[in-house]
């Protein structure tokens, strides 16, 4: 079995170059090579970037550098954020470990699979995480939860090389490989805009966190790119209804000559 | 069971005095906090070390310096050295999680435990890891062997405070159970009567197949209660506004007197 295509790691609005040079060189370290930066505080290409890395370029080469997370996992079917466990959405938690063991497995059927770190300061929105179908957290003292970024690269791409020296039993998911962020995308936005359009959206300002519960929630499913088509013929066909009834009645009042 | 106590962190000549204190804030991370430097290259204290260690002091605070290694392990029971497969010695060579699980095990039985890092440039001395009773070899890929010296201590510490870990690890019981039966029952039944009412199932022979197949995809999400009603409010949401106008187009035909 030839071996999988490792995780793209996805740094979002990272704010040291010393530190996505430090990622970079762990990445490299462990095998790892696709690097994906998000709004880098400032700006990219950054030479100190490359300094930090200590001869790991070629991560930092080829990094692209996207605007928005939906962009840096546009092209990923499984993506998980790695964070504190976040109180506002419902997505399994894994250990690194099992992250690795789920990503390892992906790999192996040969879908495109990435970790999401969040910057140095802020870390993750939560908007960014219910992108993802699951949330790694790394068992971490309590009484001392700042981990340095490249910290955390490491030892989820070391927990990602452990699964691949023992090489794991080919699994083979039951119906096809899920959707990539950009179809599961559409299909939020699709539902999304029909729901605004009825006024599910109440209050407005909780409209924010409705979406990202609504998004973790399908995200949980890993509809496949038939499920997401079904799923946009079901909006589609919940709100057409009602247009179609709009342009009747539309008619009617013509012929009425109102 | 009470925890036992986590290894000593020994660092043979260590350079960079921010390394150290990425160590001390890695160990801080995951439960460890006895740290000692043999012959540190630019002396101690060094002030650059607690600025890069993030405000994990305690293990720099308490740090205890010596001149060798047969110092720092004088009173250590089991100490493993963490470097590359020494070729003049017959050692055992270990995984950082097999070494951790050492470790945990001997600490368990009272034992005083140790791990073993080389500095940054020379790395271990032959005579330093004949003092130890096995070898720690981290599985980096060959093609880049560089690991910065905190990243060896976080893989190491990581490990060992993973088999701390009493209780099982989350994964997917986080967060509330899964809605029953009954409550998917009447989400799907929902769905599929406000469906039937949009002209969705078509041709109608296929109306089984295609029930089951959005029955299968909205059960891989494993939906919480309120999750379940949220999607109820989603269905309504998209078709209500139907229903409605279909109202007001039924109120005007009245009064038409049609």
């Amino acid at each position: 079995m030839s071996a999988p295509t490792p995780p793209s790691v996805i740094l979002s609005t990272p704010q040291l170059a010393e530190n996505i040079g430090a990622c970079a060189r762990v990445m490299a370290n462990f095998g790892l090579s696709d690097l994906r930066l998000v709004n880098p505080r400032d700006g990219w290409p950054q030479e100190r970037a490359w300094a930090s890395a200590s001869g790991a370029d070629w991560p930092l080469n080829d990094a692209k550098v996207l605007e928005r997370v939906e962009d840096a996992v546009a092209d990923l079917q499984v993506v998980f954020a790695t964070t504190a466990r976040p109180r506002e959405l419902q997505l399994p938690i894994l250990t690194p470990r099992e992250a690795a063991a789920e990503l390892a497995k992906a790999g192996a059927e040969g879908l495109r699979t990435g970790l999401l770190f969040g910057g140095e300061r802020a870390g993750l929105e939560t908007a960014d995480i219910a992108l993802c179908q699951a949330v790694v957290t790394i068992p971490i003292d309590p009484r001392f939860r700042s981990l340095n970024l490249a910290q955390a690269v490491a030892l989820n791409a070391y927990e990602w090389r452990m699964t691949q020296s023992t090489t794991p039993p080919p699994a083979f998911r039951e119906g096809p490989p899920p959707a990539d962020g950009a179809t599961m995308l559409g299909l939020f936005e699709h539902l999304e805009r029909e729901l605004e359009e009825a006024g599910f959206f109440h209050p407005p300002e909780k409209k924010p966190s409705m979406v990202q519960n609504l998004r973790a929630a399908l995200s949980k499913a890993q509809f496949s790119d038939q499920e997401a088509r079904t799923f946009r013929g079901v909006i589609t066909a919940l709100s057409r209804g009602r247009g179609r009834v709009l342009e009747k009645l539309a008619r009617q009042k013509a012929e009425r000559g109102q």
